[in-house]
């Protein structure tokens, strides 16, 4: 780790004392948020502030075709809200603040098929996906408005799928960082069969963690729903977080062992 | 803990994507580097680059009396190195990247004296001593130099003390922090007694850890004693940092947990 130092003279009653200030990079982890269709950034806001507040940079934001430019919403495209997605994560990477070989991705349902997409396209350590939704890859170019009306997506949610045939569960197979998938007991949007062929597909990941929301609907419309979920996500990236920096601290300690050896030949004696 | 939003527009093929940035305040530990009679800041910078890069700001000075201000060797007394002390201690609390509450402070020899009479008079939460000095109350203004011609400070540091009797101890008696005491096990400056005087009077720390380098002088002269009194070092400056921030994560977890619920009532429902 590059630690910068500063040379300085602190005055002190006319004279003065000769300092040196000693720095690391002030990086913090990125987590970034993806809303549900018809949702918008504003449903993330409590959730980011709790995770920001373990000592995480947070960014939410609204998807083409919800709030400012809900015009949009009969025309936009998986492809331009994908665009979306990577135009804030390549935003919030370049932060001079975020350690960007430590990002984070929540996605909500069709934010959620975004994130795992993402996976594939940009380097995340921690992928956080609740109740999330699963789409053919065929019509990529279709508005997504319409694909919720193809009548074959009801049996297409509700089928065993090989991870190789379809994007978003391809991306989550090739996924190598942690992983957490949250799925509510009762959701009528997203079938158990969705939930168990993303869970399927994580198998790989670095660690898999899943959890139901017991009695949930896919909105989490009752408060209840919403503080267990919370509980979930923020204990999980509590675990992420302090586990992380154990470990670099852990490295730190070991890699500067090594090199204290030399760093020493050119330390004086007594004192 | 408070978190900063700050709204953005993000600049997409000429739309745009509004996103909102959510950062928790960046701050470190800050620790300070007191060196002893006759060193430098010179000789901690080594250690001080290996706490930093643990994720802490360092600092490390000259006291008065040597280098650039070798010309006051003769005068200087402890008072004014006290100053220098509170003066470095005063800084370094005021970068705008230091956790006023997680200070710590390092002192070696006279430096250790120093640093222990510094936790009577400002907030220190990590105390490092290796060999500390002890010196009688009596002569305050007498230059630091000539307190080491008295023939009588052999026998000083051969008593057992009462803490109450000395200033640096009874500071040590009143610290509520965490503390480490090195010890040299061949030290021909400060017998055993004196440190047996600062581990009794540490005895109401937060937390005592007492550790001994086998074989060492006072100067740790050899460079297998500098890298043995370094891992000590390091390895207790971790375990601190390390266990305050898996503390600090806890509670804001737990104080979110607690908030969540009024703020939930804002949010909305299915999404």
């Amino acid at each position: 780790m590059h630690i910068s130092l500063e040379k300085f003279d602190l005055p002190l009653n006319g004279e003065q004392i000769s300092g040196t200030l000693l720095s690391p990079p002030q990086l913090m982890p990125g987590i970034l948020f993806v809303h549900g269709w018809g949702g918008s950034q504003k449903h993330d806001l409590v959730r980011a502030r709790q995770i920001a507040a373990l000592g995480c940079i947070g960014l939410t934001f609204d998807l083409r075709g919800h709030e400012g430019t809900a015009a949009q919403r009969e025309t936009v495209t998986r492809g331009l809200n994908l665009a979306d997605l990577l135009a804030a994560y390549d935003w919030l990477v370049s932060r001079p603040t975020v350690d960007p070989s430590a990002i984070g991705v929540v996605g909500i349902s069709y934010g959620g098929y975004l994130a795992s997409i993402l996976t594939s396209l940009r380097p995340v350590k921690w992928l956080a996906l609740r109740s999330p939704a699963l789409y053919e890859d065929a019509h990529w170019e279709r508005p997504k408005q319409e694909l919720n009306l193809d009548p074959s997506l009801y049996d297409y949610r509700r089928r065993l799928l090989d991870p190789d045939s379809n994007r978003a569960l391809a991306a989550c197979a090739d996924y190598q960082g942690d992983a957490l998938l949250v799925e509510a007991q009762c959701d009528e949007i997203i079938p158990h069969q969705v939930i168990a062929n993303f869970s399927g597909a994580l198998a790989t990941a670095r660690s898999l963690t899943t959890r139901v929301i017991a009695g949930a609907d896919h909105g989490l419309s009752d408060k209840r729903f919403q503080h267990d979920y919370t509980q979930v996500l923020v204990s999980w990236f509590t675990e992420m977080i302090t586990g992380m920096r154990k470990h670099a601290a852990k490295i730190a300690v070991e890699e500067l062992a090594a090199a204290s050896a030399s760093a020493m030949r050119h330390e004086e004696g007594p004192q």
